[in-house]
């Protein structure tokens, strides 16, 4: 029943079919996991009017500081063309050295080798000098208004309180070891509806086709860039990514039109002045009249999609020093300290206590045949045990 | 039973529900019209794979040259919300000097009109100095497969000729008199698809988002304009008629964007060469770097919806001079000529000989409550009267 082999590990959670919301099975089979070395573990289900519930876990060992928390999610994201993947998205199969599976890399597979390394250290050295928690929600690639924000309250209210947290997602881009997070980007989200006049495809001076003022607004989300980047950040970015107008019929003008998009942005903003550039942006292109001769502004609206996420940077070198130490000693390699990539829930960790990323390799994420090698479970199972002997060998010195 | 009169024409025809593809009695009901006059009436019925078979009439009335046609469909749109109605859309009751139902412009009262007319021309001056037919077809508001085109080939298969064809659909934007159609637009449709590389919102660099290739491709098609019009036709338009990417997920890049467009063209173009410009448009657009800067040439494919319609123009001087005499002696209006609006079936019948349109006040059309003026079947009558006397007349001397 213990849970040291990350590989059994990763294939049970993998066969738990999570996509966000559902929960899957994969937070009891979690719990299954760290039940045995002595956990003591509660669910906490969430809930928001109009949203559906989520189920989340939170997991303690020990009851005196130093805290280390480990935080991530069992949730996925959809498996997009099932027919594509070479092996069933669930069945967690292994072929040529890899296990194919959504939520592989991101991240049921750095909870599987966090938890492998916890029990291997439990085995080796007993229960360590201070508390272990994990901190583990189903709603991160969702809204994320029902999980760790939420999570970490409902700790924080009943006393509990961190030292420090490692997040367990992928942050190496091509091999393990290459990179860790240190900051995060910020992020927002919105939707345009363009607003037009129906008509029929033969009789345009009637009509007012929403694409028309559609694709003006879309391109000046786009171009030119936000900025180039900063020391610590790379440059911010913003995706349209989805266009939706639903028109079956090849001869009517459509009279409403709407996308959605994403940006990811750096210190160089706050989400409140990067929203304020967005509308500066669409204000001025639905003056465009290219597409539009003569006629006056196009009529939208916009809905922000989402709280805004806040950009953060960490800076506690205690904690970094015995991640990057960690890294470095199972690996030979000396990591990055990037603040690259999307949002991860850091940003809300960082509220609390000092937070850093470290995970498997990222590049097969929410991508068909998401995939994790075998060996890389093994090795990040070794960074994140040398990491706890680390942590907790200098914690208890401070 | 003799078919003088419009208006019971064409209350026998409203009150067969003959909506595409059902014949619904009402080429039956313009068989018992036309047989006692003295027509030769046979049906044919025309068959392709995986679409439902179409009823179409053929009547001949005389063996002799010259040769004129009438053509037109009984088929029908569907009534839309037939709560709606003011009076059941099949009931063809009549209210307020106007009779009510589906098809009464377009063009049960074409026909009506055209039988009634043909009538009294027997009536008053016996047969015709030549021939009349009349070519109806089932299939004119579906996908016109097995429609006009195929009865036409199939009449002229069994040796049939025709010196001129006046179509009876509603062509008169107000008034009864204000407008004869002398050619159409071309029509080609078709839908574009995108592929790009799906991928995480926040690593751009690792995914190629399909938008960002799909904007310059929409915006080119639409700009600059095809051209600006000739002497007798409106300028070319093309319209982006949807767009549709159906991607849920903020954070996820899409790898696949379409969307369709409809170009409506004037006699600059022919259906291949109007293709071969958007060809040209796209393949040069794919080449532009501001959305995807450094990137390979967007990869796209595009599938042609439909057949396309081609453009035609009548330039047959005793034609278009007897019907647009004769709406002037029985009006007093000079009609324009017109090449406006939507594709007709005469864009198969110019294949044959001269065409041009005449019919009905086409405002409700397609509509709920769709209906036409009593009074306007008497005028449209004495149109199609005065017609047939000019044309025979006009062309026994020619």
């Amino acid at each position: 029943m213990s849970a040291v082999d990350p590989i059994a590990n990763l294939r049970d959670l993998i066969r738990c079919p999570s996509v966000t919301p559902a929960e899957g099975g994969a937070l009891s089979a979690l719990e299954a996991m760290l039940s045995p070395l002595g956990f003591t573990v509660e669910r906490m289900v969430a809930t928001e009017p109009g949203m559906p519930d989520i189920e989340n876990l939170y997991a303690r060992l020990g009851t005196t500081g130093p805290h280390l928390m480990f935080a991530g999610h069992t949730d996925v994201v959809p498996v997009g063309d099932e027919a594509s993947w070479s092996h069933p998205p669930f069945s967690a199969e292994i072929e040529g050295g890899e296990m194919f599976g959504r939520g592989a890399v991101d991240m049921k597979g750095g909870i599987a080798c966090f938890a492998a390394a916890v029990a291997r250290h439990i085995e080796e050295h007993g229960a360590p000098q201070g508390s272990i928690s994990f901190l583990i929600t189903g709603d991160e690639e969702g809204p994320a208004v029902n999980g760790t924000e939420k999570l970490l309250k409902w700790a924080a209210d009943k006393g509990e309180r961190w030292d420090a947290c490692l997040v367990g997602e992928p942050t190496n881009p091509d091999v393990l070891g290459d990179m860790i997070k240190i900051g995060r980007r910020g992020s927002v989200s919105g939707k345009v509806t363009v607003h037009g006049v129906q008509g029929h495809a033969a009789y345009p001076h009637l009509a007012d086709n929403a694409v028309r003022g559609l694709l003006p607004l879309a391109h000046a989300l786009m171009h030119p860039r936000f900025d180039e980047g900063t020391p610590e950040f790379p440059a911010s970015n913003l995706e349209v990514t989805t266009v939706d107008i639903g028109n079956p019929a090849t001869n009517v003008v459509p009279a409403k039109a709407s996308f959605a998009f994403n940006i990811r942005f750096n210190d160089t903003w706050t989400a409140e002045t990067v929203q304020a550039e967005i509308l500066r942006r669409l204000d001025a292109a639905a003056g465009d009249q290219t597409l539009r001769p003569g006629r006056d502004k196009v009529r939208y609206e916009i809905v922000w999609a989402e709280r805004p996420s806040h950009v953060f940077l960490t800076r506690n070198n205690a904690l970094i020093s015995s991640l990057s130490g960690a890294v470095e000693a199972v690996t030979g390699r000396v990591p990055a300290l990037s603040t690259t990539g999307g949002t991860s829930d850091a940003r809300f960790i960082k509220d609390y206590c000092p937070v850093v990323e470290f995970g498997l390799v990222g590049q097969t994420m929410h991508m068909v045949d998401e995939r994790v090698a075998i060996a890389d479970l093994e090795t990040l199972t070794q960074i994140y045990g040398t990491f706890l002997s680390r942590w907790f060998g200098d914690a208890a010195v401070s």
